[in-house]
């Protein structure tokens, strides 16, 4: 029975890997750290809890966390672990970011997309950036990818490893719920212009498109750039990425999904579908949906990727990301079914 | 390990009860029945369930039933299990019913709400109408409450039980989400009719109404009828029950207060909540949250009541009762959290 | 052709007035007041009203307001035309004020429940309560209904004034859209605490209570409390109340039934309808619709009121009663066709 | 003062064309025709309309038409007005037609989309499809275009037209409220299934692309196909379409973005944005919003374009088209303010 804290639990992500830890067979969350409201009970703060926890929220504290668990998950907004999370580091503590804090490598695109970090680089490039159903989490410092960036890169990944598009052809479409945009409070997550309603927002500066292109890159150094945007549609979970690009001269759309029926053949949490997938497929679980079509008329290939941001695009993937670097199954604890 | 079927996959809590089962430590669903589709898979039918489940529909057997399995659940609409279940409650085999077919134990009061039944007094009379948070499963057929009933009527049990209102002062105002009126198609379940709308529907005339009346009487004899109206309101799940009744003459709010929290302090399923509880409070779990106000300017008492339709008014008690009967904690394989 | 100012554009009910305006034959809104942003044009601060207006937002000034309109609607919060409007009271000019300054008559039950208000007393009694579906518009200080209000006492008029139930046993389980509860950011208006939820709030404590109780009283001086709720439901506009009462012992429903459709025949917005009405009959139009049944078991009668809430609760009835003073036709503008 | 007929009243079309023309200044409705329930009042069929018409429902007559109409609308489903249609090609009679029946004008290619039409090439030459906003109706058959068409060739027209991007790179992913589905009842219009959901349907064979790709030749004979993608969002109305296409050679972003200012400058209907536009900016009223966002990092322009679906992009058009034909100014009656 492993002990993990958990920093940061105003947010949805932070709740949301309490939640999942509560059916996990393994794990136990011992502390629970906030940046306010210390010695309140969870439950008088979250009152839909009442009855299910007797855990209080405490001052952060690293080293209680060092000397009490095993791992810690910080669910923090951007430019907290930064700040908070270097003394972990240099003791080579276990720690699953799940903010953005730790995703970029270059410290010069960085400080383009987050602005004012102090972060030096031997940090930076301490933390492994793990997309828990392609890779294998083995640093002690994990950076938890972002929701856009599993969804977009989980559909991308087996034709631009094998360069089975037109790399400078990929168009994503991006679509997320409100959970995506977090707790805070603005006009544009007021119900009243939420529902009946859908927005483009951050036009080509959304903070997901470094670590995507990062990635990508890393997959095949030919990759140089995706045009990526993020719209809010009514819906509480949920993101719904449509992805496009023409199909490259040696492949037809046979090989291409038999390459991804192959490649996802063997993980726990990627489902290539016959059919198109739906947003309610997915929700309250670790899975990512994929379907494919072809058009023959415009040689595009069309890629619906689908998954539960809380879940797959943050708290279910960390826990995925713990359960490897420990060494558990990797599904532990996370096999959940969608319902409705 | 106890091997149930389901019987009736179509409808939501068919599938929910499955759901609920895949968690279930000691219960495996071996057998799925339904009028058609048979030999389909289940994950075909349902594509969400791809890879979760190897199951297949089959024709419904009742000696297959009594044969593999140790017992069986209705799920089905109204007017089946009163044709299907016979023979099962002749050969006294473990039934749990989540259809309305045996709630009623008056022959006349059931063919009144219930048009057209044939069944036989000695067979009505065999099953136990069992609200799992008040009663203990004992009998071999179970007759689970219906959503309203539920809702309703732990709001209004210790009330009642201990004449703390005036008992013709009754008035039930409550809400529901679309599932309760399950996956039928018709102008109603359209999305553009419900979305930015409320309804009443089934004024006076809802089936859940006698069965409330049957129970409230078993508890106090003295009750004649209540006032219980019914609404649809634009969400997905949830019921939410606002009762209201003036307080009798020798009680105040503190005692009633305290009567709720004695009468349900040992139930597992039932919190009395500080402040008034919302839908969202219960949403995925098998809880029903109550909260309470007095008004001393009308002596009026408000009860909210709020559950998940398809758990604890449907599926998660039908699990509670089954659990009961088998003389597992009640709770086994039903502590779920709320999400969001 | 007259002249208007509109003082707070910033909430619904200000923006509403407008666009009624803006089809209204007789009427032309010339001047529109804010607390921030003057010179601001207002096809800025809206940018869906590009192309619509040329208006640009101005800083309050009561004599510019005298000297160019022929009357001055006040769509602001609670406390501002206790401040703003008395220059125009002691002036005589024509103010309609939407909102709860100046809707009770007495000064002790005001301080009550609207706190720290410095009105004198000769001012509140110098407006008139205008109820417009049921009362005419002569004074030149209208204080227009609150939306709640508007639903119940509609609702309830022929009952009370008749007494044709018992005035003690009236139970009103009111439900409201977002849009109700304003602008305002809080934990309670962000989409995600909304969607797929419903709640309770301010339990006996609405400020729409002491209104409701001081106009019952005017209809019947017998009458002395009502036991009232609200709810939020997840829609953005509408007010659905459902009343509840013992009919009296004189009473049976065909006389009731009638005693509405008499008293409302004449009436241009309230429509006694055949079924029980839904939100969307009424949604974007000024009408009050109103179903009727009676439980002979229980002997209650269920009223069911519907309205928009920012129409007929708000900028509509604002409208109307503008109207009525002016001596145009009440319905002049105001005959809106609900859509889908 | 024209006198006008509406045939099927059924579909959201049809309801919302008879609403438009509740306010229209210069048009009555005289006749409304169905398939069924002759004789019924319009206010029983719908009854939100109670009180705002006294017309009945007839059976379809086209010499009565004729006779006592000046323009017919067919707010049909598919395959209704090709049969029902003809007689007044024949006699030259004014028909706006809100159905796909006759928008394409080469028969091979109607057939391949739209199965199993018996029309004569004559019929379908002498329909004109009128885009209303970019061209003039003429003819007396005026084909009203599709709802996804219209908010795609309103955003593509200006880059088409003067070649301003690659031609072979346009990557549309539209989106629709479910009302563009219609009234039918479906698995996919329940609720259930749309609520907290997105889901893409149709994959590259929705029977608009035609349409769009026919006026696309006509507007740029270099033009061959585009990659178009439909999915449902859970809102009742609107139309959602971000278009992605690669600049071409010899344009910038600025030069781009004054040919929409320049095309769209005399136009009633279309609003370039200088923010990206949301779809509540034009719910209700006829217009088609278009923002404009440009990436140089990928060449990749974005436009976003917005429309009702039921407005612009069917009963709104439909009033323009036919204003344009009869000589009004074409914004004659359908100058809408957008609410909320």
């Amino acid at each position: 029975m492993k002990k993990v804290a958990i920093v940061g639990i105003r947010g949805y992500s932070g709740l949301e890997l309490f939640r999942i830890f509560y059916y996990h067979p393994e794990v136990e969350v011992t502390k629970i750290y906030a940046t306010s409201h210390y010695g309140e009970k969870l439950s008088e703060r979250f009152p839909q809890l009442e009855g299910l926890t007797d855990l209080t929220i405490s001052e952060f504290n690293e080293e209680e966390i060092m000397a009490e668990c095993d791992a810690v998950f910080f669910a923090t907004s951007a430019g907290v672990s930064q700040k908070l999370a270097l003394t972990f580091i240099d003791n080579n503590f276990p720690v699953i970011d799940l903010s953005g804090d730790f995703r970029l490598a270059d410290l010069e695109i960085y400080n383009k997309w987050y602005k004012n970090t102090n972060l030096k680089n031997e940090y930076l490039l301490s933390a492994q950036y793990n997309l828990a159903d392609i890779g294998q989490a083995k640093a002690n410092y994990i950076a938890n990818p972002g929701c856009y960036a599993t969804a977009t890169l989980l559909a991308l990944y087996p034709l631009v490893k094998n360069k089975m598009i037109d790399l400078d052809s990929i168009i994503v479409d991006a679509k997320s719920g409100l959970s995506g945009s977090g707790k805070g409070l603005s006009d544009s997550s007021h119900f009243v212009n939420v529902v009946d309603n859908m927005s483009m927002y951050k036009i080509n500066s959304h903070q997901h498109i470094p670590e995507i292109a990062q990635q990508l890159k890393i997959w095949n150094s030919n990759f140089q750039a995706l045009q990526f945007s993020t719209s809010l549609i009514p819906v509480s979970r949920g993101i719904f990425v449509s992805s496009y690009a023409k199909v490259a001269a040696d492949f037809d759309f046979e090989t291409i999904k038999n390459a991804y029926e192959q490649v996802y053949a063997t993980k726990n949490f990627v489902r290539i579908r016959r059919q198109m997938p739906q947003l309610s497929d997915v929700i309250g679980t670790n899975f990512c949906d994929i379907g494919l079509a072809y058009n023959p008329v415009t040689n595009v290939l069309s890629v619906v990727s689908v998954i539960d941001n809380l879940m797959k695009g943050a708290a279910g993937q960390a826990v995925q990301n713990f359960n490897q670097l420990f060494g558990y199954d990797e599904s532990l604890g996370l096999k959940f079914m969608p319902s409705l």
